[in-house]
């Protein structure tokens, strides 16, 4: 994904226009408290080192969030601050050895089979069924145990396919899991965008074997913050800590000020952003069906479009590289969630509107050449 | 060091002030722009991705710096922005597996010591003679070849001794590994604060298994923003940009817009800060030497004092806990350094000048009792 973004930029130095997505880099302006904090913050010259477990504050309104959401037993103590691709790196750290297999339902966050690859796992991918909208199954579950991993990550609602596992099938899965003593990532960054579904949280379930993690990156709409935060029992979270001493000492004071203050006016935005992405998510997932050579689930959380884009007869990467290079417009190629996803790409719809409206344009004009009529003027270079 | 912090943290809760002696967390201000430039890119919603390399504006500045410096070949294309702990972390890594045998001259950062225990390297340190000032001579570097090493961290100016080494051992240290194919990382985060010998930089050798970091934690007193860089070939380099990217995707693009404005005015700023540290060093390790109870050898560089604490009959661990305890002021025990220093204790003397004497104060008090007359007062709640 960095390198489609890199050579995005390097266009975009030649002075041409590029329509991005590629991230999941939402563009429309986080709550003001959050700027407004961190900047109160760097005035007041927070700029030292700070616990390794996050600020004492935000640790506590995090966990009095879970509290408010159903999830009583969650103390302060049962939270710390990290950024969520640590987080990921961390936990295969800590649970597993080198050589150990994990299993991960893919299409899966490109992050997990990186840091599956940095620390030596065998990594068994159980594919999810594109015909159910990638929804996890008990099957899936027992497919899962039958690889006999050490830890499982998933990810509900899911990164890229926009999936929300019911809880009937995460209590499974997590039951199974303590039963055979196999360690448990719950990444669950997109909770808080679940437009046509209810959202589950492990952290309801509250056993040993399970971490949370999460992110503010999605929810306030600052992923540049690289503030999250994992929850799970003292003894396990305090074992991120001591890697947070270890790998980056602390992370920045006005960072975590400003993801405090916007912890207080949260419910608010997310309201309005769940709204904001399920109405772009429907709008863009049945453009994209209309178009005879493109095929989607329509998401229902999150802000992501993983596309079937057999039909072309073109592999995730000469697509994304024509789309590129051809159309300005940067997509993230299928590979990345999974060797086998050659026939996938991800398009992340968190841009302005008028944006997304008019990448979507341009991919399907590139499928479809001179039979697709556009409503929207396709300036390459405006 | 960060447990030393948070207990010491407990006691500031329950509302009793302490010095802190222990974390080279400086209280100066740091250089205006700094704070300026990193809220106005806040103000300007800088709060997405950007590249795992680094912002192109920074990698660029950085490595202006060190051509002004009389490195001539650094270009953008050999520095990558990363945090100063992660690049430890990143570098053992990426040059070592694990079992591999490494070499540290001790007293040794603890982080070089967590990072090696988290990946599992053999760690044989090389200890430098107080005698000496803990300068590196030629016999230390032949000692460290003989151990058979993959790898060599070195450290000038040092934390936490304060020496900085000859141009002419750390040539021979470079050219030795070079011979060997050792990989060396030269960790010059002090460089800038030099007050009583020329500093040395390894990038001046343009060597391949040469790895330079730095940080701008110290030079711009920032220690919270999280912010430094590796330099060294493109390809070493461009490994530490890939790491990135699994392990943080990247840093905030206003934290390195801060220290991106800092450094078009530093020049003026580490002046000061030399002539500042290097007043205090002197002053601090002269009271400390006339204590006849502890010994230290005057640093050269930085701002931390190595003391020698044995003729109180007293390990690290007990001397640091009864100083926090009783005379509540925090210092780092000297195990911190490697297993070998439980008869040294680390003082920082970044903090306000104040509060540094009244630390020294209450250290010597403790160590001397009424034998010795302070000159200031002693209010341990004040």
């Amino acid at each position: 994904m960095f390198k489609v973004l890199d050579r995005a930029r390097e266009i975009e130095r030649a002075g041409i226009r590029i329509i991005h997505l590629e991230l999941g880099n939402p563009r429309q302006p986080p709550p003001p408290s959050v700027i407004e904090a961190a900047i109160d913050s760097l005035r007041d010259m927070n700029v030292g080192y700070t616990s390794p477990a996050g600020l004492p504050a935000l640790r506590d309104a995090v966990a009095q969030r879970h509290v408010a959401g159903g999830c009583s037993w969650v103390r302060a103590d049962n939270i710390v601050i990290g950024t969520a691709n640590l987080i990921i790196n961390q936990f295969l750290d800590l649970v597993c050895d080198p050589g150990d297999p994990v299993v991960f339902f893919t299409p899966a966050f490109p992050t997990y089979w990186a840091a599956a690859a940095h620390i030596g796992l065998r990594v068994t991918g159980i594919p999810l069924s594109p015909a159910a909208g990638y929804e996890l199954e008990s099957g899936d579950v027992d497919a899962a145990l039958a690889a006999g991993p050490r830890a499982i990550i998933v990810n509900s609602a899911n990164n890229p396919t926009g999936a929300v596992y019911s809880e009937a099938t995460l209590r499974y899965l997590a039951s199974r899991c303590e039963e055979r003593g196999i360690w448990l990532l719950s990444d669950e960054t997109y909770a808080d965008i679940c437009y046509a579904t209810p959202f589950f949280s492990m952290a309801a379930l509250n056993l040993p074997n399970v971490v949370v993690m999460s992110s503010f990156s999605k929810v306030m709409s600052v992923p540049g913050y690289r503030i999250g935060y994992v929850l799970g029992t003292k003894a396990v979270v305090d074992k991120f800590a001591l890697s947070n001493s270890t790998l980056i000492s602390c992370l920045p004071i006005f960072s975590q000020a400003g993801c405090l203050a916007g912890l207080r006016d949260l419910e608010a935005y997310v309201r309005l952003q769940r709204d904001r992405f399920g109405s772009i998510a429907s709008r863009s997932a049945d453009r994209i069906n209309r178009s005879d050579t493109l095929k989607v689930p329509p998401p229902r959380s999150g802000y992501y479009l993983f596309v079937d884009i057999s039909s072309t007869r073109m592999d995730d990467m000469t697509f994304c590289t024509k789309l590129l290079e051809e159309r300005h417009t940067a997509a993230t190629p299928g590979r990345s969630f999974g060797a086998a996803y050659t026939d996938r790409v991800r398009i992340a719809f968190c841009g302005e509107r008028r944006e997304v409206d008019e990448g979507i344009d341009r991919i399907i004009a590139m499928t479809c050449g001179s039979q697709y009529k556009s409503g929207v003027s396709l300036a390459l270079d405006s």
